[in-house]
């Protein structure tokens, strides 16, 4: 199994991803969100590119949800903090995730051949599943404007320290083996790492400190989101399934 | 003094340099082979994005030097290893340099206030002048495809350690920290890490492992390549300027 770290979007165009098996990391926020929203039954988390189209498609058993600027967007139902994404709020519903970074590396990496989203949420859940793909993998950190994310690069950086344990052969190009010495000097305190970003000070300042200490519990939402047919979902054995009762 | 790392040149467009403080880094090999040019008494060096341009504007004064696939191109004077640009082959001559990576990175930057090139070759000189100079700066690692390249990220921390010491107030972002952190980790062997790189592996089995020894020598070359009217030159009062004696 070969690793490879995409550390930004822009690193790669769509057709890179051809072929490949693609894990889209957008730590703060998308990514742990939508963990969050599928983990408490939405039907699905469709992520959009633009802003046009996600207004265009809602309506209906749609939420739409997202942010510019950190802030719910105008007309949203939802903003783009995990806290929102109740049970209660989302269950059944279909999720149209607008954010900056996240839901657009999303849809770059969509002509994947598989393509699943992770954060520190379920980290070990997705190292399970690509282990028994077995594939190699593409880890593509959405970063933050087409710029690199310490958070998303450690989260990376823990992804491929759990596959290494799973799978003693595998292969790390460059950036894998930058992500995981990041990994290694800041896995003792992931919300202080978190705290420290430059995302994490701007998210503190717009009153979401308490987003930090949800989206830095490892493992505490074992779900292994995949994207097929535009949108992304849970497989239906796993638990928290989007099916209906 | 804040510092800023981009890990390839596709992080940022051309007019994100306007009005900044920039040094590009590609260590294997354009900025180190530039820098030994320099050194060598070339009267500049002009890096350009395209070969077609390269080839035009060739001829009379001019050597026409680059890679592709590591090789030498047809039609070209010289290839990209430092060794071919000696005193007897560069003194009083404007050299075209063409490369995957490196040329490339400097063009993208050249609406910068200040631009430089900077290798392990010259990493205290560059300090130097960056803290003369005071400004906020931006290290562009030239990468690999528009990919993160080790040797560059390790270079560019490497320069940051040597201009936190100088400018005891410097504020890092989220990459010139994570930049330091692999500089830690690879400083204290750079030829090793040079040797184990992914493009180091490709220059070696390409029958270039001297150049890697060349190029690991910190400070070994200390001058300040600036770029100015599109190409790079030396400061006349430095040592080995390329004007004519």
């Amino acid at each position: 199994m070969k690793v490879h770290v995409l550390l930004s979007p822009l690193n790669a165009d769509e057709l890179y991803f051809s072929e490949k098996t693609t894990v889209v990391i957008d730590v703060l926020r998308a990514t742990s969100t939508a963990i969050v929203a599928l983990n408490n039954g939405a039907r699905e988390v469709i992520p959009v590119e633009k802003m046009e189209f996600a207004m265009r498609i809602s309506g209906g058993q749609n939420l739409l949800g997202g942010e510019r600027n950190l802030k719910k967007i105008e007309g949203f139902d939802l903003g783009n903090s995990p806290f929102e994404y109740t049970e209660e709020v989302v269950r059944g519903k279909s999720i149209i995730q607008f954010t900056t970074n996240g839901s657009k590396a999303v849809v770059r990496a969509k002509f994947s051949k598989n393509l699943f989203i992770a954060s520190f949420l379920n980290l070990s859940a997705i190292a399970e599943k690509l282990t028994e793909l077995g594939e190699d993998v593409q880890i593509l950190c959405a970063g933050s404007n087409g710029m690199f994310s310490l958070e998303d690069t450690v989260c990376a950086g823990m992804l491929i320290k759990k596959l290494s344990e799973k799978n003693p052969e595998i292969q790390l190009s460059d950036s894998s083996q930058a992500s995981v010495i990041l990994a290694d000097s800041f896995a003792a305190d992931i919300l202080k790492m978190l705290r420290e970003s430059e995302h994490g000070k701007e998210l503190i300042e717009a009153g979401f400190e308490e987003d930090l200490k949800l989206i830095s519990e490892i493992d505490s939402v074992p779900v292994v989101p995949y994207f097929d047919s535009d949108s992304l979902k849970l497989e239906t054995e796993e638990k928290g399934s989007g099916e209906e009762k």
